[in-house]
């Protein structure tokens, strides 16, 4: 039976002020009325109905993924008693799903991306357990087509072609971690490589298998959590044994090392990661002055700007550029848009200032 | 006796989003815990107690007017019923003033200046006092040192110095309408010329002898008006016969043609009209890096901006420059600082996008 898992564990604040320590981007409304996490629990429905729908999270944000996935079972919002890369996360989820299903087949995502249509999801989901069903040794993922030469996103080369209905689908030749440009701009003009987006499709047991071959020290310490499930010891079991596992993301663990069970699904739909607000222009089309606004906005003389407030806080600009503006009710941002890394440096030195509980 | 005519008819939104068309700048903490308002009603005390305090402002504000300065009595808030520039709001308090006392001397000022340090204003007044105390006739106003070739003000030519004992007083040569940066660079270089900050001293007889002399349009008004003082019809008489005055200012309609009864007086005292966000760096000298802020604020590779906010209101800016910001409740501005005309033409666009209630 399929079953998704959702692995919401981020944390951070690339989305400050909206985003906070205690409300990351998961948790969010970036585009519509639904939260982002919200949005990655519909996403695979009703292919894979809510009652088998699992969140893998901390605990810093388990009250907040129950408040807002109210129909998810209790016991299906697995809380980590620390971060530990997706290899923990995802070995985890197996032996949950295997405890009641020896042929649970897993959709594991991350909750804060942002996928359209939903209809096109659902038909690479379909792919993918097709592929698996025909095998059940396959690892499929998913890959985006690439629309520009990031650097900052893992790279899969695709090989030999097989058998597919919905959408391609390829052996995977090799893997590559983030480029630099003249790598990346590389991969993108050969026409072979995916961006690698951090979604799968796998057999429980099959992944499992893989961790066990390529990183036993996770195996071990999943076999000794695995007689807690369902009992008393649950979380208890997990404090002691989670913290000892490697902090190893699937890719590394696996993925890499076990390219000729991986196939590489050629998405058929659009698929943004919303890294920074420099990506809210793609999600929100810029006006004619390359301005991109939510909620209450007067610009004037403005142009190529992203701002961001509510719809009973006006913010009004004019004669002013390239800026990033976001209004929140307990803070308010001004950056330069061109400087990726303008945020990252505000955040230490809001911290540097004593300023942590607005982070 | 001396009696102060505060003049709080000061509307618009120069200093929006704080100012706003219900809250002026008077009404606004500029600098310290009071507002302009208030500490033009404490400045002259206690040579001129409260008791001896006029408020002339306009029906927008007298609730706002009479809030913020609780103990100035009612019936010396005086209302009208629309704006007429200062001429008519002078001759108003004139004619109230002599109501009580025929000797009535009257220092009139604007309620929206910064004036420091309030014992040298005092000095002023006692010297302004004197002068008129050996001739009656004279019309004092204060004349500012010029700082810089400003296009904004009017000017005054000072000419043969008089005897005075506190600070140099003079006779006036001629007045000048704002100039242009040519003229303006001229008068500030000959060293003759003093800016007109609009703060008078006079006795209320001969203000309106001067007014009766050369606006009897205005005294015609006022002498219908008189017999109301003190009755029941007062804001009904007001209300019929002040709109008919011509709007014109004190300036226009007596100084610049009376110049012979007028003396520049050379202000001791530091001034600034706070005219625009521009002048805030006046009052609060800026940082290191140029920055003028106010209240929360973590600013980083930020220069030369001007940036105000409450205490429990972050506002975070990184790789900005040259910018206004400025924070509060409702509403949010991000601003070209070169730019002077900016607000203005802003502020025309919130209207236009039937935003009014912003403003």
């Amino acid at each position: 039976m399929l079953q998704a898992v959702i692995m919401a564990g981020g944390s951070g604040t690339r989305f400050w002020p909206q985003s906070r320590r205690h409300l990351p981007k998961q948790f969010l409304q970036m585009t519509g009325n639904q939260t982002l996490i919200q949005q990655a629990s519909d996403r695979s429905q009703p292919a894979i109905p809510v009652d088998r729908t699992w969140i893998v999270t901390g605990a810093a944000h388990a009250v907040e993924t129950a408040r807002q996935l109210p129909d998810v079972p209790a016991n299906q919002i697995l809380v980590e008693p620390c971060g530990r890369n997706t290899a923990p996360c995802v070995g985890l989820a197996a032996i949950q799903l295997l405890a009641n299903d020896p042929d649970a087949m897993m959709l594991v995502m991350p909750a804060d991306h942002v996928i359209s249509p939903t209809s096109k999801f659902q038909e690479a989901i379909a792919e993918a357990t097709r592929v698996i069903g025909e095998d059940p040794s396959t690892l499929v993922l998913f890959g985006i087509e690439p629309e520009y030469p990031s650097t900052g996103f893992g790279y899969i080369q695709r090989g030999e072609r097989i058998e597919s209905k919905l959408c391609p689908v390829y052996r995977v030749t090799s893997f590559r971690e983030k480029p630099d440009l003249t790598k990346a701009t590389e991969f993108v003009n050969s026409g072979e490589f995916y961006w690698n987006c951090g979604i799968f499709v796998w057999r429980a047991q099959t992944i499992l298998d893989a961790l066990k071959e390529f990183s036993p020290e996770i195996t071990d310490c999943l076999e000794r959590i695995r007689p807690a499930i369902g009992t008393d010891r649950w979380q208890e079991t997990l404090e002691v044994e989670f913290p000892k596992m490697p902090s190893i993301s699937i890719d590394c663990a696996v993925l890499e090392r076990a390219s000729k069970q991986v196939r590489v699904l050629e998405a058929p739909f659009e698929w943004d990661d919303v890294g920074s607000w420099q990506a809210l222009p793609r999600l929100f089309p810029a006006d004619r002055q390359g301005n991109t606004t939510n909620g209450l906005c007067c610009v004037v003389d403005t142009t190529d700007c992203i701002i961001r407030t509510r719809e009973d806080h006006l913010i009004a600009t004019i004669g002013v550029n390239d800026l990033i503006i976001v209004h929140t009710p307990t803070a308010t941002l001004v950056a330069d848009k061109q400087d990726e890394n303008a945020l990252k440096k505000l955040i230490a030195a809001i911290e540097a200032q004593g300023l942590t509980p607005y982070l």
